[in-house]
């Protein structure tokens, strides 16, 4: 059949093309029962030329929401481009939603994605738990959960990070280090902290500890990076290596380091997590564990994609961490 | 008079509270009929309890779409924050459009901003006209133009930088260089490069020139900053000081330095702009031009703003640019 045409569905209607494009665009004023009578045309004909068209046929928009709890860290930046290259070819187009990890904002970005009938969301929570992302699962609009933490009953992309955290520990004790301490997360995000939990599980495999004094915690940010590591170090016995949640947290504890006259790695390693773009930047250029932002992406666009295609049953995707030597440990 | 409950409406239009929140949702398919009584009802109430029912009466969104052309630049996530804190008291939600500097995608952001009849649009085109801002216009999306290019009939905040070029140069000559060049945006971008005008226009202040021939181009983009520092120290008379038309460009100049033996300043000195959050992380520390992105976003919210209120006549806001002297130089 060929396509079907503004005209066919205002034809369909008995209505100009001009009220079928107001009815689309919203543009200007309709009355209701002619609205009615257009929709029903489209439903009808199945009019799919366009975004607009596709919008009313099947209530969504071509939007897909990323939402992400901090958009200053450029992790999330490489992950909203790996993810607009792998749904371009649906016709939809990645928003970015920064939430700065508060879970007002979290939410209030659920009700958008939800109101706004997106065509699918790809979210990081922080402080959202499973029930949260039920209003999106209730409006039938896709969401796949890219994160450590374990949500149960949605799809899920988390990483891989055994063997990279194993890699990390192997060079830090073979510089001599065992006084191992981590800048973590808060304690009130969603799931914890799993990158603390698997070091945690680790160390014991390398003959040292990670005490729980050896352990602050903060929000993913600079600031918290520099006191989480200034308070480390006032310590009477501070540490010889300190692991990051991940590399934001890393270069705000690397800034506190020269503050405080302490050479990296000379007196302290430091180890990163992401492999932000700025990790390769700093000097001494950051030791850290990559965690792919573009297979990330990949991963999350095939979910959506699958369940686009009718997929029902909750479904994970792991993508592998690596560890990556520069200059920090 | 008190709040309008959803109660009221379903009262007012003979449904139940379901029904209303169906209609509001688009969780469940509601008969034509019923959904317009129900609009009725909404409309004749003026219930505006929440962000469905306001994009209802109003035909609006809640979004404020944050157009783009590199999402890696930090300098835009720090606008996008301002953005969001200056909008937030409207009940108004900032989405982030990455368009990579492509036509293609910045026009597919206005398309999808005017379908989803988004509560407003800033944008930072790259290589759109005015002509294609249109759209936004013809459905009373308000738009602000945050860029140093003019465009006619539109609300724009833009830079005032001339004070902190002259103060760039300034430093320049006064550390003994002579020999400008700059790597500017590509020759295809929407109005040129500002940048370089303003530079060009006050290096005779200066005793000095900037020839053709030291005028490299390309893209915002880290790579495009190295390639072209090649070229310009491939030059027969290399350049004694390189301005660049962002930071991002700026790093990948200092990277290219780096690889090629070149001490910056030592050997060459390097400007950037904007005073993008790594600017201060590189080594050494980046000397740049300061476009305050907390500014620029609550200029652009206050446009917004004033748009919703009812003003019509095109306004421009400008942001002063300030030299921020660090180790390049």
């Amino acid at each position: 059949m060929d396509r079907v045409t503004m005209a066919d569905v205002a034809k369909a209607a008995g209505v100009s093309v001009a009220t079928v494009s107001y009815v689309l665009s919203g543009k200007r004023p309709v009355r209701p029962e002619t609205r009615v009578a257009v929709e029903a045309a489209i439903r009808q004909l199945g009019f799919t030329l366009n975004s607009a068209a596709r919008s009313l046929r099947t209530g969504r928009s071509a939007l897909v929401g990323l939402v992400v709890p901090d958009l200053a860290n450029p992790f999330f930046a490489q992950l909203a481009s790996a993810l607009q290259e792998h749904v371009r070819d649906l016709g939809l187009h990645v928003v970015v939603c920064n939430t700065r990890a508060d879970r007002r904002e979290e939410l209030a970005f659920v009700r958008e994605a939800v109101q706004q009938q997106f065509a699918g969301v790809v979210i990081t929570p922080f402080r959202l738990v499973a029930k949260d992302l039920k209003p999106l699962e209730d409006a039938g609009v896709p969401v796949v959960v890219s994160a450590d933490i374990r949500l149960d009953g949605v799809d899920r992309v988390e990483p891989e990070a055994r063997a990279a955290m194993r890699a990390a520990l192997t060079a830090v004790t073979a510089s001599g280090r065992r006084r191992i301490a981590m800048i973590a997360g808060p304690r009130d995000a969603t799931g914890g902290d799993p990158r603390l939990e698997l070091l945690r599980a680790l160390t014991g495999q390398f003959g040292t500890v990670l005490p729980h004094g050896m352990v602050v915690r903060g929000e993913h940010t600079r600031e918290a990076g520099a006191a989480g590591f200034g308070q480390l170090m006032g310590l009477r016995h501070p540490p010889d290596a300190v692991f990051c949640a991940n590399d934001v947290i890393a270069v705000g504890a690397m800034g506190r380091a020269e503050e405080l006259g302490l050479r990296i790695p000379g007196d302290v390693s430091l180890i990163g997590y992401d492999d932000a773009d700025f990790a390769s930047l700093v000097r001494p250029r950051l030791t850290t564990i990559r965690y792919p932002a573009g297979a990330v992406g990949a991963a999350a666009a095939r979910l959506l994609r699958e369940r686009m295609d009718g997929r029902s049953v909750p479904k994970t995707l792991r993508v592998g961490a690596e560890f990556v030597e520069r200059e920090s440990v």
